[in-house]
């Protein structure tokens, strides 16, 4: 028991506690998804588990990829179906195609060897209904208190941002293709 | 001529432009050097030669240098010297410092085979008066026509915003340090 009270008195002394962050990066600037990236890539460095489900198909591209493979046993990426069409044409499709996101992030979720889990434009699935809002709030509600979650997209669910721990948004002060400037490989974001 | 004149209309007819980016991360935010760490994950990633200086020591951390030097033909980072103090008991020796991490970016900046500089905090250097603004402008408007740069650090002057391509704001709209939560390896950025 002394020994018990004597590392409660140190974890209160150091007055802080050891949790899985929720972090949402949202707004309409860019960076959202890098910087999600540069944690993944951060994590994976640092010997950390990672998992990533990629609602919209396509976002992390060639660079990414070519980088996350050099550590195939710290990372899983899992990218929304191709089906996916996001024009509303086809809304069973889609509907489809964001429950087996879910599941795949779920997956992730329940197993705790995963220390970091990124859910790449969630945001844009909730936005649309693709997902519901409360079930997606308690799947996160219910992983390991020790997993880090990030999830990215605008136009967050205030119930997120309300649920989250660290929330950082994006705003675009200037943006170069109002200009008429070509994306272009390696730096688009 | 009338292939060069062909040449000229094809180019006329994309509307685009392919011109190095100016891009500046600032705001109070998260996000700023890790959005810009992924941005040079992924232009590795791309084949393109990055070139990194930290003008604020130990930003990148262990987990950011592991998966850089996988690649050790495509990344340079240099990071300021261990005397800079930032606390003014010894400006002379900051000065010192900052000069030398400017002459690093220099030389980066002056070479187009590093397709993208990350000038990591610079924004600090330049709030403190450590460097001359007009001096920092002149090196970034006189690189190469092609070459990215990053820039990096709250509190973006004024007119470094005016120059830029791309300018993000991060803003703090959660932080759980606030609520005691101890910073993270791994995670804390």
């Amino acid at each position: 028991m002394r020994k018990r009270k004597a590392a409660r008195e140190r974890m209160l002394a150091t007055k802080t506690i050891e949790k899985g962050l929720l972090i949402v990066h949202t707004g309409k600037g860019k960076g959202k998804s890098t910087a999600a990236f540069g944690l993944a890539a951060r994590a994976i460095g640092n010997g950390m588990k990672v998992g990533v489900v990629q609602f919209v198909k396509g976002k992390w591209a060639t660079g990414e990829r070519t980088v996350l493979e050099r550590f195939p046993d710290l990372i899983t990426v899992r990218v929304m179906g191709e089906g996916f069409t996001w024009d509303t044409q086809d809304r069973q499709r889609d509907l489809t195609a964001a429950r087996k996101a879910w599941e795949a992030a779920q997956e992730f979720l329940a197993d705790p060897s995963y220390r970091l889990v990124v859910l790449d434009e969630l945001n844009i699935v909730l936005r649309y209904d693709y997902l519901d809002l409360d079930a997606v709030l308690a799947g996160l509600a219910a992983r390991d208190p020790g997993q880090h979650v990030v999830v990215t997209g605008r136009n967050a669910k205030p119930a997120l941002i309300e649920m989250a721990d660290l929330v950082t948004e994006m705003t675009e002060i200037k943006h170069p293709f109002r200009a008429g400037v070509k994306a272009q490989v390696g730096i688009e974001f």
